[in-house]
Order: structure tokens, then sequence, then C-alpha cells
């Protein structure tokens, strides 16, 4: 038991295993994991750690792979997050060992685990399905698509299902590893959703923000940091134009204001300040939002963005 | 702790999932894991309990439509079995979950967790692809085919590097969790396949034989109980002719013996009898292959094939 080492949170997003303009080879995938991976294996020595991570592109993937092929059976989305969780949990499990024997730590125990997150089958998102996954269309090609897309700042991209989380099934055995000194990797693509059926889980053909499970996750278990590492430096007002302001520290009041002003898009920066604000309010501790190049300077107070209460 | 419980590890076959002449749609696939997810429920109640399980048709479906499809970069082999270990080991875990509840339990821990193994690179089977995956060809279609084939009972099946396995990596996690109560579903698919590489793991382009690194595991972590669990009652003398004999009992000696004449087909009773003489050599404790109709009866001693010393 490290019931005196704080537990941190460490929400990686898509970008740490595929960078902009990358197709996301394999090699590709491995090698963008070095930096958030290399941070994370010095601060597994400091702090109990757990690692959420992203899974837009790796899910797009297999969908427009099922949908190229009648020769096997179709599967359902949730079913498809499952095999991204096994994915890329691997490859960030394999590259955390490899990161911790680099710097001498040969018996630090990895767990890699299979979450899944009940979601309300009565959330309004059923009826709207509008998060954007996989690759991104010109708006002539998404109109030949057989499926729902919205236009993004990528370009027209599929929408599907997104409910918010209302609990991760698996949070008192993550509770337990940390707790016994355990690295925990878990809630891959914000975990495989499911609702309540009497007695039993029944997935859902959705998909749940990863920021959003992984700010529940901290919550549940009482982590005491989190951190959301993304693309950018941190969360910016007028993001993208001349008067862009990278906000260093920022109130959940000011957050909450930004956001109903838009300065923060639904699509990406929205759910993290959501996240945030969800964490800092729930845990009365502070959240950083950061780049996956900087997390030891963001949790240091010297990067990123932070949200506090 | 319950260091008073034995470890029983049960090796589910892929038949547990699907069943001769299913395409493996997702409700069938949920459907055939009640039966013997009902007994493991019942039995975790008197183990610490260990689930590995097979993966054939999953990884054979996700190859097929990586093959259908040029929009998303190709993944090797190691990465396709990480996820055929997120997609059955949550679909595992959720059917356990709702059987636990069932029977009243509604606290028992459980974890799916993501399982590398070590192989060794000298290994002949890198210059010897045999292993069938996937679905059966005629002659005519798997001429055509751009990657090796082999002729088995079921038809012509894409064969491919099946290397023994050495060690599985997270063996000291996974006993560490049997030991604090939890029930563990780990190993899908024979496990990740890495080779080391100076001071990390490499994934290789191939797929480890589940009951083999089954029988490792079960050494590895001191099981009492070993348990191969597919779709037929046991072990067979002429298995498909009229002279076809179940084998109630089997020394290791008869069981080597048989091997050699040819009783037990390499790419099916084969590697199931060897990771059970494996198992019964390294543990001195007894082995049992039976039908996933009937695990509990097996372990009572009234069903399958039992492996003696």
């Amino acid at each position: 038991m490290k019931p005196d080492k704080e537990i941190l949170l460490i929400a990686l997003g898509g970008n740490a295993l595929i960078r902009k303009g990358q197709i996301g080879t394999i090699q590709e995938q491995f090698e963008n994991l070095k930096v958030p991976i290399q941070q994370i294996a010095r601060l597994s020595q400091k702090y109990r750690v757990i690692i959420t991570h992203g899974n837009g592109p790796q899910v797009g993937n297999l969908l427009l792979q099922q949908e190229c092929c009648d020769a096997a059976p179709k599967l359902p989305l949730e079913i498809l997050v499952a095999q991204t969780q096994g994915q890329i949990g691997y490859m960030i499990e394999s590259t955390l060992d490899t990161e911790l024997m680099n710097i001498g730590v040969f018996t630090q125990k990895i767990v890699s685990l299979i979450s899944y997150v009940v979601v309300d089958e009565a959330d309004p998102s059923f009826s709207d399905p509008s998060k954007p996954i996989g690759p991104a269309f010109t708006e002539y090609q998404a109109a030949k698509l057989p499926y729902p897309t919205k236009k993004t700042p990528k370009g027209f991209r599929r929408v599907v299902i997104s409910p918010k989380p209302v609990t991760i099934v698996e949070k008192r055995e993550i509770k337990a590893l940390i707790d016994t000194d355990f690295i925990v990797i878990c809630c891959g693509g914000g975990g495989i959703p499911v609702i309540r059926e009497g007695r039993s889980f029944a997935g859902v053909d959705a998909v749940i923000d990863k920021d959003l499970a992984s700010a529940k996750l901290a919550e549940e278990v009482g982590a005491d940091r989190f951190v959301i590492a993304t693309d950018v430096d941190g969360a910016a007002l007028h993001y993208g134009s001349s008067q862009e302001n990278l906000l260093e520290k920022l109130s959940v009041e000011d957050a909450r204001r930004y956001l109903a002003q838009g300065h923060f898009p639904s699509g990406s920066m929205g759910p993290k300040i959501e996240a945030a604000i969800a964490f800092v309010e729930q845990r009365n501790k502070g959240a950083v939002i950061c780049s996956i190049e900087h997390i030891q300077d963001a949790i240091d107070g010297k990067s990123g963005t932070q949200i506090i209460s």
C-alpha cells in the first residue's frame, strides 16, 4: 500500500499515438508514444498512476475496415471500442515496460484492463448522434456516405451517439490495483458503453468521450491530480485567430463562461474543459490541460492551462 | 488473500463464442458464452479462477477486414491479437458479471487484462508458418490467396507463424490478482507474441497457441487444476472413424505415444494434449480436456479426458 502517494490520472489524447498528417502506421504509433510515456515512467515513481487514452482514429479505422468487407459479420461500435482498448492498451503497456526498464525499474507491476462504463439510456445523445470519429471527408464524399456526418474543423466526419458516462464498472478494481502499487491503463476510448438491464449489462452502439469518462473515473477513485494531455499547449481564447490567447490559469467560473461563449469547440477543447470543471468541482483539486510533450512541466505548474476552483 | 483455495485455470476454446456452422454475429457469441460462464461463475466461489480463451475466428475476421480495405493502414498480427483480447475479454467479463449477479454475487472483483507472451526468435516456426487461422476456403479459392494456406479437416486455411510460449510477461501481476481475490481473464488468443530486444519488447507478426500459453501460465502461477474446454467431449483414439474411442483417463506416457502415432491432429487436439502433458509434468497435478458444456463435471472427474502423471 502506498496511501502516501498522490493519485495522478493522465488522459492521453489520440495524438499520443497518431500525429497530425500521419496515417497511423504501427511504427508511427509506437514512436509517438515514447515522449508521453517516458514522462509517465518517471512520474510513476512519485505518484500512483492511472493512464486513460483516446481511440478516435483507431476506432474510425476499424469501422472503415468492417464496412469494406462483406466476408465477416459487422460488429457494433462498443465491440470496436473494446478492440481498440486491446490494441492501444498493449501499445501503452509495452512502451511503458520499456521506458521503465530504461530508467532502471524492473519490478513495477502494470495492468492494462478492459473497462466498461454505464450510460443512461435516457441520455439525449441517443436521439442526436454528434460525436465525430474516424477520418475527415470532403463535403462531396460525405454526401455519399451511408451514415450521418458533420462539418468539423478537419472536414466532414462521421458522427455517432455519445452519451455521458454515469459510472465506471471497474472502479473498485482500479482503486484496489493502484492501492497495491499497480500502474493501471484503463478506460480506453472513454470505455465500452453499456446500459444496465436488470441484472446484466448490455452494450450500446455508441462511444463515450474519453475526457468525460476520465473525469468520472478520477472522481470515483479519488484522484489528486487530473492531467488532460493533448496536441495543443492548453486552452486558448480566440483559438486559431490572430487574437489567440493561451490561458495559464482558469477558474471554474471563467471556464464555464468561456465555454458558453463558444471559445472551446464541442469536438475538441469543449469536453476537455467540461471534464476539468467536473473534476475540480467534485474533488476540489486542480486539473491541467497541456501538451503531451509537457506533462511533467504541467504537473509542476510550468506549462498548460491550470483549472482551479 | 485466499491461499486456501485451489487455483483453477480454464482455457476456453473458440467454440465458447462461435459454434460450428455459425458466422459469429455478436448475438451468437454472447449467447454461446452463457453455458461455460454460468459454470465458471459457480466455480469461482470455490476456486481462485483464471480464464484464458482462443481467438481463431475473431482474429481471422480482423485479418479479412483489413485485407479488404485500403483506406486504413494494415496492422501486424500481434496488434490484431491485442484487438481480440479487448473484444473477447469484454464479452467474457460482462457475461461473467451478469452470471455472478444471477447467483447473488455482487462484489466479486474481475479484471480482463492485456497479456503479452515472450517467444524465442530462434523458434523454428519463424521459417515454417503452419498454424491455421480464419475461415476455410476451397482449394481453388486458396490458390488465389496472397498468403500461404494449408489443407485442414475444415478446408484450406491461412497459416501463420506460431512460436512456442517462453514466459507470460504479466505472470506476477496475474498471481498478485488471484491472490487478492480477483477473477482474471487473460492470455487471450495465446497472448500477444513479443521477442525481447535488449531492454524492450518488440511484437512479432505471429500467433501463439492458446492451450500452450495457458499451460505455461498455469505453470508460472502455480495452478492446481488445468481445464481445457473445447467442442468435443475429450481426446479420442481413431477420432472421426467408426472405431472412435473416447479416453476417460490418459497417462502422460500414453498421451505421448498416441500423439506420436498421430491420433491427435496438430491443428486441434494435438496442442491440447501437449499443453496437458506440459502442465501435468511441471505441476504434478491433473489436467482435463472436456466439452465447454461439462466443465463442472470434468472437474468432478465425471466427464472429459483426465490426463494424469
